[in-house]
Order: structure tokens, then C-alpha cells, then sequence
């Protein structure tokens, strides 16, 4: 089997741009003797690629009493390997050392949890999470992984594409972080986050930060004597700027940790000659944006996905694939891709842990191809196929199919038919493996903000929090982009890559934060001849939250003045909305050379305004924000990025249907999408 | 026409069984010129009654300056209420003070909310809510009140039906406390509410209460030298049973509030001569229980009804009708029938107040036919018909048609033609006005657990508070049956009503707190041969938190113990479960002559037990607790169910079809839910 290789747009076998088509499949609940017929249904159905925990808690029951291969294939890892390569499918193998899998402890070893208390993770007060949350880094953790992964890794070593091989990726550990965030919080472990230690993790990562504790102490407002003697504070508490840069250097290192651990358990792997690309699964689309330290510290080959999941149980926000489901989805390839990385989803679902509510075949569908619509580019179904528990170590219920579309005794399921149906679909279109999403307009999005609700709770002065600019590029910018048929594509603020298209609009859901080089990014886009538009409000200090306003300089524009009213009614470029956020950002003294664009109706206060540079360049400030409710809403938007020149790109009758264009050279494909429990009509 | 009487069985007109259809149509949105043709389609769609606000904003623009009629229709409630009875509609009024309706101020006029911020309700803290958030008994709101009920009443008077009019129902204010609960919390007006005033309501009711300060000192561990002295706690802080009391004394004492805000409304209403029955309508499901009090206080005749609503905007939980709203619905249903009412939906979605997510004609008849499933004997829809808003009143746009089935410019939208399809249905089987739902187990229910999440926030010491047991039995009790084809009825623990029933087992889910009377009741039931199904904990206080273990001493039973583990696998009647929720109750000492039901795999300890007394009556108690996820979930409560001798009566292969039967005499008809987004199969 060849490797397979990635870079920004696609991934190739052999050169040509292949979709990767996988499916989970456990050997150690999958019975052993429907192994061969499975696989060979999952070729049917279009499959190249299996993925597959290898669960430390199976391997190791006892300290040091490692197990593998076995007559009854629940420790068989190396017959599976070498079964999928006979059968022509690649593998993707997850050793750990979390796995998750509804398994107990989330795989690690019972001896491991019960017998080494000391590695628990803490809360900021000290208190131990659960059994089974340990700290990432923590020396002794670290080294049992060590043994480990001296014991599993070998093996998956000589099964990897580069010796002959299944083996094309591989991924360590699971959704990292999950299993602190879910139960309790971030990890405060003092000694395996080395807080208060000399030459420890935190007061280094502080070292490199601030390099001096008077700089730390200047801009913190505190009196330590040391980095040694700094102590985190509760994201609660961030009711300052001091306040809000404390906590989120807390954050930012945790995440720090998280790319540590990552590049360390890389080394591991590495170093028992696994030379094919390694690769880790965000657990949800709004996580993404917490791996980019991951993504730096890992050497490459090195590849980040995201796991989209619609339901898993009754508590879930829906029940089926929705809008909102796809905003996720969207704005999930979207970041992938500008992370440079073709847009995987290493969990995608088929089935449930839950019988109900129920995952049926049609809403799985209209999953799928939402997925493939928004630049899905590879994907592992959770799970293909299933069986029974490994005796005492599930968590859900005996048998774990998760109802999938091959269920635990062999039998087929209507899902396995939409599976095979999206095969066909990939089969007829092999160039989506390499297409582009086209775009009418762009959106530049700032990783920071999806972030900033973990160390930002409080306005602290500040008009707009990143976490509320985050929430309305969601629920306002991209819903009513949706509704009204435009087709947004993203660009990422901190780089450089979009400053030099002048093809289309660019908008800018701004926060009160805006680092100083994505100010001046905007302001050369802007003179170079660029469209902007640029909403809610300006950016008043930058990334270390010191003073900056080179762009609302450039702009001409004073500080903005926020009216709280239940009620607002506006004129924006002809189209009247309500406020239905109860707040809005009024420009009092317009910019020079600046004309009106929008005004609170009754006082004819200003709250959007255009101004052209030379060169051709434009800006428009709007100072409103929505959550998509009205058709207005994405009227409005449009009729602004329409002044802005946006050529829009598909037109749609019915805005509850949302559509994609996806193009490689001359071949293009629109996806509608109905994510609704309703059958609807529509002209395009 | 005649009057519209009720019964806890139906609405009856001439007393016949009659369904009332009723539909939100208002005369200062909906063109004037157009009123006559609408109530003619609306009639056509099988409508026998119109609903309106009245609000105050409109018809007193300036304090004191009170308009009614005119040419335009905006202000001409009396031309309607004639329009409506020339048509042979009934009309169900709904003066306020409070619409709401998407209108400015909550429909409170703005000369009112703008120049007396004094009635403005308070926090905790004396923090005022926002500007139309007014403390309901507050003196000189109540006056302003009378002067506008003085000048609106005479009209609805001389329309009622027993003036040869159409209005058959006036409903004081609207979702009553909603206008609190939503901006900041419960109202804590120190003026109004009396607190540390002499002969105010707070101290009065604390003297009610407790008859002493000494006994108030006592029970709350407190050291008050009166009434008068006493202040309120916040309900975060209940972390004790003194502090819970003290809490749960305040929310007593604001529901009580809302009674005699009530009792004062309606005084008002009927010094003018209205003699039709008075009517209110809760804003969900969750909140009826709130209004215990309210019953309790307004004279008959007067109906509790609620609105049913399942998506007004993109960040509701869901955005079609699904099982979470079904069980909603059916508690709903059931809980207004146990206070003593044909189960009325007050508002039933007939379109959004945002286009978008949509509410589309398919998801609306599902929402329609599972209400009525469930019981319903009334509905209103919100709206039926819309225009546009007086001009600057509006809050959500300039046009309030809610994407109704009839449009602002009487346009006929497919949601009409299923509200058509709905009214052949009711005339086409119209014995359902007063047909009973079958069952084949009973639910008991205690009013106290959906309140007690506002005073009760900790366990305190206990094992199960009142919220948890709430959830219990709406997530895992109420799922669980309706995946299995059971046919529960509630009952309400605090009635006598249902102990001398012995015909079908009783489920009883309980917190540590069960009223003594409950607990009486139930050893009467199980004593005079009754069967009862008692999960997951055995009560140990009373209603005033005093200790109380009549219940469990009658069982033999002693205190249980409870574990908190991430997998816990149970055999329980032979069904294999594994807990997720983390926790299980454990019987250590199995009560004598008691029989062990369920154990925990690996430990053997006791989950469940049963026990039979003479009379043949018998208890099982199961120590777990479950959201509803597996099919062996229902499984069990099934087996355990059948041990008690039910009968099952609906059989239904597919667990995501959820089934109602509805009888009167020999008719039956059988609900068929399918809630979900795609389609499905099953044999019933």
C-alpha cells in the first residue's frame, strides 16, 4: 500500500488527490470471525481507510502484564492490522494513551487510576478531579505511557505503509483536554504543571511571556516576587484588564501544555520508527481553534480534525442535523483548512451511544453531505461497525454498536445504504477530493475569540467581548449570510495570505481586541484598494491589551458610544431591523470624508457609515449586531457587501435552504440544503 | 351565543362537549378592512373563537388620555368584539396589564415605565430590573391599573356572552412573573412586597407561616427579633435545611404574591360586571406549577391554561416538535387536568415571531396532533393572523404576521391549510372534547419538584433534591415509557383522588422531601392492595424539611446508601443496565419479609426490592436512576411494571413512535408520534 500524503488542498496516493473514506472498527469488540466480511462490506461501500482504538485498559489489565494477539481477537491488534492491509485498507491507528470509546476509565488501566491517585488532575483550589482525568504531564503519567507505547508501538511500527503495511496515520491521544473541560475545569496540577516550581512549566512559559516579573507585575497590577511565586487566578474572577491578562495566561499555557504533551508523546511514537503522519481530533468545532499550539509544536507531518457530532444523547442541543449544525460544520472545515490542513473529520457520525433519540438514516445523510458540502475532505465514521464490551469495561450498555449501519451481529442497517449511497456520490465526483468551496464574500475570522470565553468573562470596561463576537459571527454574520444565499468563505485575520486578494469583500466581526498586526492588515488591505466591512465595533487594544487603535486611526472614527434598549429600530442602507440584542454601537462623530450609511431611526443617531480611500479602497462600518431572526437581517448584509461590489454568487429563493458550491476547474457541484424536519421547495 | 362553561372533563356550550378552536387575531395589527374575510377563513378552518390583547400602550398613549375606536381599526377593540359576534365567534379578551406580544414595554404604556421607575421590581440586592419590569403589587402600579381597567372593562363588559356578545374569556396579565424570571430573577421590591415593613405582605405571610418568630428562629436557625426584621436569602446561598427553608419561604411567599396579585386583578375585572370565566395562561410546561397559588386565590370561575411553544428563535433548544417536547406537552396536559381543567393551550405555535428557524407546516401539525394526543381540549393559536404593528411599538419588526397561516396582507400560507386539516379532524371525531386518555400505569406527581429548583440548589445532605427527582422523571421515567408503549397517566401525589384506585400500578418518583399526607397516602394505597413502583430514593423529611421516614418504616426499610461511580452495571428484573447518571442508592439492609429485585453486578448489593403485604397490595423500590438512553432502560421499568401486574395496552414495535390512546365510551383513537426527522416504520 502506498502512504498518503496531505497538503493544504487535498490528500494524495500516488499523487492523485484520493477522498479518504474510513470507518471505525474495533478488534476488540468486533467478533474475530466477521472481521474479513465486514471489511469487505465497508469496501462496498466505498471505504479505503479503518481507524481503530488500541485500548491501554485491554493491553495492560495488570501492571506490567501487557497482552497482545489471542485466539479471540479482543487483543488481536496485529491480525487486524494485517487483515485490513490483505483486504487493500489503510488504517488509522489510536493507541492512546486516552482513547474515550465509552470505555471504563476512558481506556486508561484500572491499576493506572486506582493505584496512582497522585496523577489526578486538580481544580484551582486543588481538589482532585475524577478517577480517570489525569494530568497530561505529569511526570509519572508521562513515564507509564513511556512503557506503554515501548509495548504497542512496535507493533504498529512494522505495520505502517512505509514497512508493507495498513498503518497511514497515526493519532495520539483523544480530543485532548475533553477529559478536564467536561468534568471539572482546566488542570491546575501544581506538579505536573510545575506552578510554583523552580524551572517549572508555568513560571517558564510566564518567563518567555514577560521576560521580566517587573513586566509581569507592570501589566498584571500584582507585587510577585518571582514567576516562581505567581499563581493562577479564576477565569471567574476576570473582572479587569489586569484581572482578564492574568487569567488568560493561565489559559494560553494550559493550551502551551496541551501542544508539550502533544510534541512529547510525538517523540514517543516517532522513536519506535513510525514515520507516517500523526495526527489528533478536536472533539467539537468551536474546540479548534484550542490545538493551534499543538499544531506548532508537533513536527510535521502533522495533521488536525475535528470530530462533528449532532447527537449522542437526549440532552443534546438537537436532535438531528440542523442550520446550526452546519454553521459548526462550516465554520469547522473552514478553520482546518486555513490551518493548512484539508478539512478531516475523524468523527463523523454513524450511529449514536445512545439508542435514542434516534440516529436515522436520512438525518445522517443530510449530516454527510452538510459535511462534504462545506470542504469535507476525508472522514471516519464513529463507528462503522461494533460488538460486545470487553467484559466490565463498557460504560454504555454490554453491547457497543453505537446502531451502527453494520450492527454487533453482522446484521445491516439502513444506515449501512446511505453509506454506500455517499460512496457512489464520492465515487461519481473523485474530484471533490481536491475542490474549493467557492466564495462571493469573505469572512475573516480571529482564532482568539473562540478561545477568549474561557478567560473573558466579564466587559471589564471593553464594548465587545471576544466570546460575543464569536456568538455573532455564528448566530448573526454567517446565519443570515446563509439565509440570503451568499457564499462566505473564511480567511484567517492573523495572517497574511488574504491581504493581497482584492477579489471580494471581506467582513469583520471585530471585538473590542484586535492584535496589532490584524489592525494593520486591515488598513493595508483597505489602501491597497480592498472592501471591507467591518462590524460591530473597533478595536480599541491589542493583543496584550494595550492601547491600539491604528485602524479606527486610519478610519477617521472616536470611540463609539453603545446604547443598551430593548428596542432600536435602524435604517441600513434602505432595509429597517430591531435590534434583537439590545445593543448598539453609535458613531457620534462621523469620520471625515465618511458618509451615512445607516441611523437609529428615531434620533438619527449615525450607525453605519462608508468611507473610500484612494486606491479604490473601501470601508463600511456598521455598528449593529443580530442574531439571525428576520429576513431583513440578511437583507441588510447583503445590500452592504452589494455596495461593497460583492457579485453574488448563487441566488435561492427560499432562505431556509442553504446552499454550497464546490469547483475544481471547470467541474462544480451545488449542494441545497434542507436541514429541516419539513420537505421544502425552491428556485436556484 | 351562550355562554361557555367547563368542567374538569370539558368545555361545554349549552352542555354539549365542545371543542374550543380559538385563534390569536388582533385588531390593532390585523387591517380593519380585512377583519370580516379572515374570521370567515378562520371559521372555515373549523374556528369557533378569536383571541385578542387589549393593550394598554395603544389605547393610553399619554397618562390619562384614553382612546378607543376609530376609523383605522388600531384602537376599535369594540368594533371587533361585535365583528367577532355578528361572525359567531367568541372572544377571549386579555386586557393586561402585562400582553408582552412583542410589543414595547411589554404592552405597558411608556409614559408608565418612564416616569415612575419606583415600581420598577428589584433584585436581591435593590437592583432595579429593567425599565418595564414593574413589581406587580406595588401600590401605585395597581392604582394605575385600576384607572386603565376602569376604562377597558365596561367595554368587555357589555360584550361578554351573557350581554349578547362574544366574549366568553378575559385573561388578566399575561405569563404571570415571566417579566421577572426572564430579565434578573424573582422580584424582591421591598415596597411592594413589604419586606420590613410593619403589616406588610412578607412579614404577614412569614406570621402565617409560623404563627411565632420564635418558630421561625427556630426551623430556620436564625435569631430575628420579628417578622418585620426578617430579610429574604438568596436562593444560591440554600446549602442547609435552615437555608433552603429560608429560601423556599421567599419563593413561597412571591407565588403567593402572584395569587394575590391575581385575586386583586380579578376583583378588579369583576367589580365591572364581568361575569365570564376569568382565565391565565403559564408560559411553559415547567412553569404550571407555579401558579398553585393562583388557582387557590382567584373565586371561580377561573382556568389555569399554558403555552406550548416549541421554537420562537435560533437559540431554542430545539427547532421542530420533538419527544423532549412531547413529554412537555404531555406533563403540561396532565398537570392542568390534575388542578382541575380541560387541559387548554392558551398559546399554540402557529408561526414564530422570527422568520427564522422556520416553523414549517408539517412540524406544526406534528406539534398540533401531539397536543391534542395528550389531551388538549382547547387551543388558541399565536397567531393566527397578523399586520403590521401600531407604528413604533414593535420590537421584532415593523410587520408582527409571525409567518402565520394567514399573512399581514391576508395572503394563505400552507400552515392555514393544516390548521384546516386539523379542524376537519376535530369535527370529524368530536366526542375528543371529552374524551379521557387510557392508561396502564399511573405517575404520581409532586407539584413540589418543578418548583423547587428555584430555593433548592444544593443537596444539602440529601440524596436526591426535588430538581434532580423532576428531571428523573421527565428524562428517564416519562422517555423510558413512552419508548416502551406505556400508556402513564399522572396523578398528584397530594390529592386523595387516586389512592382508592387499585386498577393500575402507581410510579412514584421521590426526592429526600415527600409531604407527610403523601406519604400516608401511599401506605394506604400499598395497604389497601394498591402497587407502587418507589425509585430512586425513599423520603426522609416532610414538607417542612422536619425529618419523616413514615413511608420507609412502613416498608422497613433503613437509610440507603448511595455511590458515585463512573459504570455501575445493574441486573435489575433481568434486564443488564449500566448507570449514567454516576449514581445509584443501595439497600444495605434488605427490609424483613422483602425480596431482592435488582443488584449491582459486582458487589451484590441490593438496588432493588420487593415486598407484598396483606391486602395484596406491594412495593418495589428501585435505587436507580437513569436518562433514558437504552432500550434496556425501558425494558426494566417494563418488567418491573409487569411484576406489578400492568397490563400493557398499546404495543408498539418501534420505540421512536411514541403512542397515546384516547377514549370516550367505546370510541377510541390511537396517536402514532413519529417526532423525529425522517421517516419511520412500525406495527402497533
Amino acid at each position: 500500500m502506498h502512504p498518503i500524503i496531505f497538503d493544504k488542498t487535498c490528500y494524495r496516493i500516488q499523487g492523485k488527490p484520493t477522498y479518504i473514506y474510513s470507518g471505525e472498527f474495533h478488534y476488540f469488540r468486533v467478533p474475530k470471525k466477521d472481521w474479513r466480511r465486514r471489511m469487505k462490506l465497508f469496501k462496498e461501500a466505498g471505504g479505503n481507510c479503518l481507524a481503530t482504538y488500541v485500548p491501554w485498559i485491554v493491553h495492560e489489565p495488570a501492571e506490567g502484564h501487557m497482552i497482545f494477539g489471542g485466539e479471540d481477537g479482543v487483543r488481536d491488534v496485529e491480525g487486524f492490522l494485517q487483515l485490513a492491509c490483505e483486504m487493500g485498507l489503510y488504517v488509522v491507528a489510536r493507541p492512546g494513551p486516552y482513547q474515550y470509546s465509552e470505555l471504563k476509565y476512558d481506556g486508561l488501566p484500572t491499576w493506572l487510576c486506582e493505584n496512582y491517585p497522585e496523577l489526578r488532575a486538580h481544580d484551582i483550589h486543588g481538589k482532585a478531579f475524577r478517577t480517570s482525568s489525569v494530568s497530561y504531564l505529569h511526570p509519572l503519567f508521562l513515564e507509564k505511557t513511556r512503557i506503554w507505547f515501548e509495548h504497542v508501538c512496535p507493533i504498529i511500527a512494522r505495520n505502517t505503509v512505509h514497512n508493507g503495511g495498513s498503518v497511514a496515520f497515526v493519532q495520539f491521544d483523544n480530543e485532548m483536554g475533553g477529559i478536564h473541560w467536561w468534568m471539572s475545569g482546566h488542570d491546575y496540577n501544581a506538579e505536573a504543571m510545575g506552578i510554583g516550581k523552580r524551572g517549572g512549566y508555568f513560571p517558564r512559559f510566564l518567563e518567555r511571556r514577560y521576560g521580566t516579573i517587573a513586566e509581569l507585575n507592570r501589566l498584571c497590577e500584582t507585587k510577585f516576587k518571582s514567576f516562581e511565586t505567581v499563581r493562577p487566578i479564576e477565569p471567574a474572577n476576570s473582572d479587569s484588564i489586569p484581572r482578564i491578562r492574568q487569567a488568560k495566561d493561565y489559559i494560553d499555557f494550559y493550551y502551551w501544555s496541551l501542544g508539550e504533551y502533544s510534541r512529547q508523546l510525538a517523540e514517543m511514537i516517532r522513536g519506535h520508527g513510525i514515520d507516517v503522519p500523526l495526527v489528533h481530533n478536536s472533539p467539537n468545532p468551536d474546540s479548534n481553534a484550542q490545538y493551534k499550539e499543538m499544531v506548532a509544536a508537533v513536527p510535521q507531518p502533522f495533521l488536525l480534525g475535528s470530530d462533528h457530532y449532532y447527537n449522542l444523547g437526549q440532552d443534546w442541543p438537537q436532535n438531528n442535523p440542523t442550520p446550526q449544525y452546519a454553521i459548526r460544520t462550516f465554520h469547522s472545515c473552514e478553520m482546518l483548512r486555513l490551518m493548512g490542513f484539508p478539512p478531516t473529520v475523524w468523527e463523523l457520525p454513524s450511529g449514536s451511544c445512545s439508542d435514542w433519540p434516534p440516529i436515522l438514516a436520512q438525518d445522517a445523510m443530510a449530516c454527510y453531505l452538510s459535511n462534504i458540502a462545506f470542504g469535507m475532505k476525508a472522514h471516519n465514521y464513529y463507528v462503522f461497525t461494533g460488538g460486545p464490551n470487553p467484559p466490565g469495561l463498557g460504560t454504555t450498555w454490554d453491547i457497543y454498536d453505537y446502531n451502527a449501519g453494520i450492527g454487533a451481529n453482522g446484521e445491516i442497517r439502513p444506515l449501512y445504504n446511505v453509506q454506500k449511497e455517499l460512496g457512489r456520490i464520492i465515487a461519481k465526483y473523485p474530484w471533490l477530493a481536491e475542490a474549493e468551496r467557492e466564495g462571493d464574500c469573505r469572512l475573516a475570522i480571529d482564532f482568539e475569540h473562540p478561545r477568549s470565553e474561557k478567560y473573558w468573562r466579564s466587559h471589564a470596561g471593553f464594548l465587545l467581548t471576544g466570546t460575543e463576537a464569536w456568538n455573532f459571527l455564528k448566530r448573526g454574520v454567517l446565519s443570515s449570510a446563509f439565509c440570503g444565499s451568499l457564499s462566505p468563505v473564511l480567511c484567517n485575520i492573523d495572517d497574511d495570505d488574504w491581504v493581497a486578494d482584492l477579489s471580494t469583500p471581506v467582513m469583520v466581526v471585530s471585538a473590542a481586541v484586535m492584535s496589532k498586526a490584524s489592525q494593520q492588515r486591515l488598513v493595508k488591505f483597505l489602501r491597497a484598494g480592498g472592501q471591507a466591512l467591518i462590524l460591530p465595533v473597533l478595536p480599541t487594544v491589542d493583543e496584550n491589551m494595550e492601547p491600539c487603535t491604528l485602524l479606527a486611526d486610519f478610519l477617521g472614527a472616536a470611540a463609539l458610544r453603545k446604547k443598551t434598549a430593548q428596542a432600536v429600530r435602524v435604517n441600513v442602507a434602505g432595509v429597517i431591523n430591531i435590534s434583537n440584542t439590545g445593543e448598539v454601537y453609535f458613531t457620534d462623530q462621523l469620520p471625515a470624508g465618511a458618509t451615512v450609511v445607516g441611523e437609529d431611526e428615531l434620533t438619527h443617531s449615525t450607525l453605519a457609515w462608508k468611507k473610500t480611500f484612494r486606491g479604490g479602497g473601501a470601508a463600511i462600518f456598521l455598528g449593529f449586531r443580530w442574531n439571525h431572526s428576520v429576513h431583513e437581517h440578511w437583507r441588510m448584509l447583503a445590500a452592504l457587501l452589494q455596495d461593497l461590489g460583492m457579485k453574488q454568487r448563487v441566488f435561492c429563493s427560499n432562505p431556509n435552504i442553504w446552499t454550497s458550491l464546490r469547483t475544481a476547474g471547470k467541474k462544480k457541484l451545488l449542494f441545497l440544503m434542507n436541514l429541516h424536519s419539513s420537505p421544502q421547495e425552491t428556485h436556484v
